[in-house]
């Protein structure tokens, strides 16, 4: 299939396309506040129903015990391939509100940039493929390849419905390879494609002391303080070198050979460069391995948050009842997520001073991934990047998890691409998050590229399952 | 004077006092909330127009830059000594409110208790001195002994206003000792004096990372985490016998003789008995030290309470930008609350790691002090607390601080007899505070044997200041 009439529709619509952006940016989708629930589902139907208009079918907005999966598919090429597009129109909260230039859910463009919460963290780079799908559909009435879009909605709550929702309807779902554009570039005109992905857990524990708040002069010195065994506990959590000190925490970590681990610093970001994109100016962390190696290939246990006795204004001169403090580990290769857990618990047991209590819960465990550098789906990929931003890519390491990925090889057996057109300064999960433009239009193009290059790169390896399987009912 | 005819009229009123404590407690007086000046004010008005209504005169609300002082005085028998009875009409908050079993500003009575923020501390016990002058006033139309109330409505946050304007209003204020009724007990029908108190200081650091919140998974073990760094800054405040680790802490605590020692292990609560009051289990801090020398002779450093990054409900892996630590210093003898502030300072920058800034902020310096347990004012109170409450009282120290102790020390040259009619188990600065109501009672016929007993101790040691001095203007 020649794409240049598809990429010409796709430049001379790009204002329009930039319009669409901003009405999807406009939706406060945020998964993780249970007041905004209305506000995902009312997200969800208006991305259903824009998928309908551009020219997909079988569309769905599939009901779960949590958020709704917007599901659309074209498939009229049973000979083709079958690519499914991943990504995920939820997102984090605005908070800090204060700290945003523009309000987080009024999208707002300036110079090059697109402001707004989800501009790159996903909505932004979802609607990528979205718009290359709408320049095919509109001008070759096809598409090169088979395409499933499945557009979750707790990607940030850690996918809690979909991935048993795959497991469930792998016959249904049934495809080659699986492509997500959620991840970032090197630097703009330097595209990356991520190989790995670190796994996660979180985890949260609550330390308790007295039954209630006690007088801080009657008790001072002479009763265990909730708080401050909440501190020792956590600062014990660390050792002087930034390595964990979970017993057996680093017993399956992956060792990298001399030549991985030469590859990454060829092509990975130098500390100085990741110094940059935090805006600090000191890195911290495990000795011995550089910053990119401490955030992909090396473990991390990070504090999300502490909140224990009085704090707001004014003073009370008590002993607190409780603390709570919110962690999350980033895991790697060969690291078991429900393995650390157990070892994190038993840990917090051996630790919690006489006279507290401490309870832990552990939520969301993601396995890491790792996807090879030669399959034929990255190859397309590679391709698609030349041509859409004139640059090869070099191959990255993720810090961070997509739960999805890891269901995607285990329950489909399918590889996934990790295409990502953000910036290293995007500011996902932080305040004036952006996304930059130049990068959503090339982005377009690449997606155009890249549904031409899989169809020819990947050959149908399955026994292949009747299309119209997806039509039944789905099992939730 | 023969109080007979007073004791009779204070036994025959006391279910009208009641009530009227009752409405002094609906008045939510909490000095550490801003939204509640108004509250305050309302406070101390009534109070003003009730001391009035009893017969005290030169009744005044004294405009502070904070919360106003209620001043009234009877200073008929110029012949004989004049007695300072201080008092604070602010409270603490009623947070955490769900933890009350009735309202903390719907005073209720249950049992022999009334329950209500305030009821022990301080509005019920100072209370007891107002209804022993009432009893006074209105059946033999004078007292023992010249009496100036002062009562503030700042002490919960340090009685920032009150020390200076006591500075500045010396000669107005003269007296030759001053009683104040905010201390407990040591079990019902088991009076103890307090003969010396804590000093304190209050410190805020806030620790200070990445400038943005910075996502977890790219930069989660590469970054100084601030929430992490203040919880090492905070664990490392004490060693593991439970002493604070700031260099110079302890050089100036007084070391108390063996004679002393004996003493306080004679007549102070046993460590089982404080562990009762503070339903725990288990002792904590410094080694070689009873739970009660813990608790009065030897400093503490107490977490009054922390927050940083996201603590609310979902998930949010980000690595935080800040994190707020609320402490307050316990100080003995002879600790100087400046130079602990100082030494607190140093060693914060110290132990500060690279890749953080961490701010301090010090409040609300209070001086240990210690009254002569021989002074005449001091065994005058126990006289009255032999008739009040059939026991003569033990001598104790507490582990908190009324700040104003100092100021009259300092500014005034006079003692303060610190007659307590609370009780171990009032939970006072916590949910379901209460005023044990026989004590009100027996406090208020304890402070009419006082003001009796007072008036035949004393003898005014100084020239006498005409006692007119006071309806000048005051040196705000």
């Amino acid at each position: 299939m020649n794409p240049s009439p598809t990429l010409t529709y796709a430049r001379s619509h790009g204002s329009r396309f930039l319009s669409e952006l901003k009405e999807f940016l406009r939706f406060p989708s945020v998964s993780s506040q249970p007041e905004r629930k209305k506000d995902v589902q009312r997200c969800a139907h208006w991305l259903a129903r824009h998928l309908q208009h551009i020219g997909l079918e079988r569309v769905r907005v599939i009901s779960t015990r949590g958020n709704p999966i917007v599901y659309a598919s074209w498939l009229r090429a049973p000979d083709r391939p079958t690519l499914i597009i991943y990504g995920h129109y939820d997102v984090l909260p605005g908070e800090p509100i204060a700290e945003w230039r523009s309000p987080p859910f009024s999208p707002t463009v300036k110079g090059q940039d697109l402001y707004g919460r989800g501009a790159a963290d996903d909505k932004g780079q979802l609607f990528c493929h979205v718009k290359a799908i709408e320049s095919y559909l509109r001008t070759a009435r096809a598409l090169p390849v088979n395409v499933r879009c499945i557009f979750e909605g707790e990607e940030e709550i850690g996918s809690t419905h979909l991935l048993p929702f795959i497991e469930r309807n792998k016959r249904a779902l049934h495809a080659d390879a699986a492509v997500i554009s959620d991840t970032k570039m090197l630097a703009p005109g330097r595209p990356a494609i991520g190989y790995a992905q670190r796994g996660g857990l979180r985890v949260e524990i609550e330390v308790r002391g007295p039954k209630q708040e006690l007088h801080s002069g009657t008790f001072g010195g002479a009763v265990l303080n909730p708080v401050q065994a909440a501190c020792e506990i956590i600062s014990g959590l660390h050792d002087d070198r930034g390595r964990v000190t979970i017993p057996g925490f680093y017993d399956d970590v992956r060792n990298w050979s001399q030549k991985e681990r030469a590859y990454m610093a060829r092509t990975g970001p130098s500390d100085g460069k990741i110094l940059q994109e935090a805006k600090v100016e000191h890195g911290w962390g495990e000795s011995g391995y550089s910053l990119y190696e401490r955030t992909t290939i090396r473990p991390a246990l990070t504090l999300n948050g502490i909140a224990g006795g009085h704090y707001g204004p004014g003073v009370k001169g008590v002993i607190p009842t409780s603390a709570v403090v919110k962690l999350s580990f980033r895991l790697v290769l060969d690291q078991n997520p429900e393995r650390i857990g157990n070892l994190f618990r038993r840990h917090i047991a051996r630790v919690t001073p006489p006279g507290a209590q401490v309870s832990v819960k552990i939520f969301s465990p993601i396995q890491p991934a790792l996807v090879d550098r030669k399959h034929p789906a990255v190859q397309a990929a590679a391709f698609a990047y030349e041509k859409g931003f004139g640059a090869l890519p070099v191959f990255l390491r993720s810090g961070g998890s997509i739960p999805v990925v890891n269901a995607f090889k285990e329950s489909l057996g399918i590889p996934t691409v990790l295409m990502g057109f953000g910036l290293p300064d995007d500011r996902i999960h932080a305040p004036n998050e952006k996304f930059h433009l130049p990068n959503f239009y090339r982005g377009i193009e690449t997606s155009v590229w890249y549904l031409t290059a899989a169809a020819r790169a990947l050959r149908r390896q399955n026994f292949p399952v009747p299309l119209a399987v997806e039509d039944k009912e789905w099992v939730l």
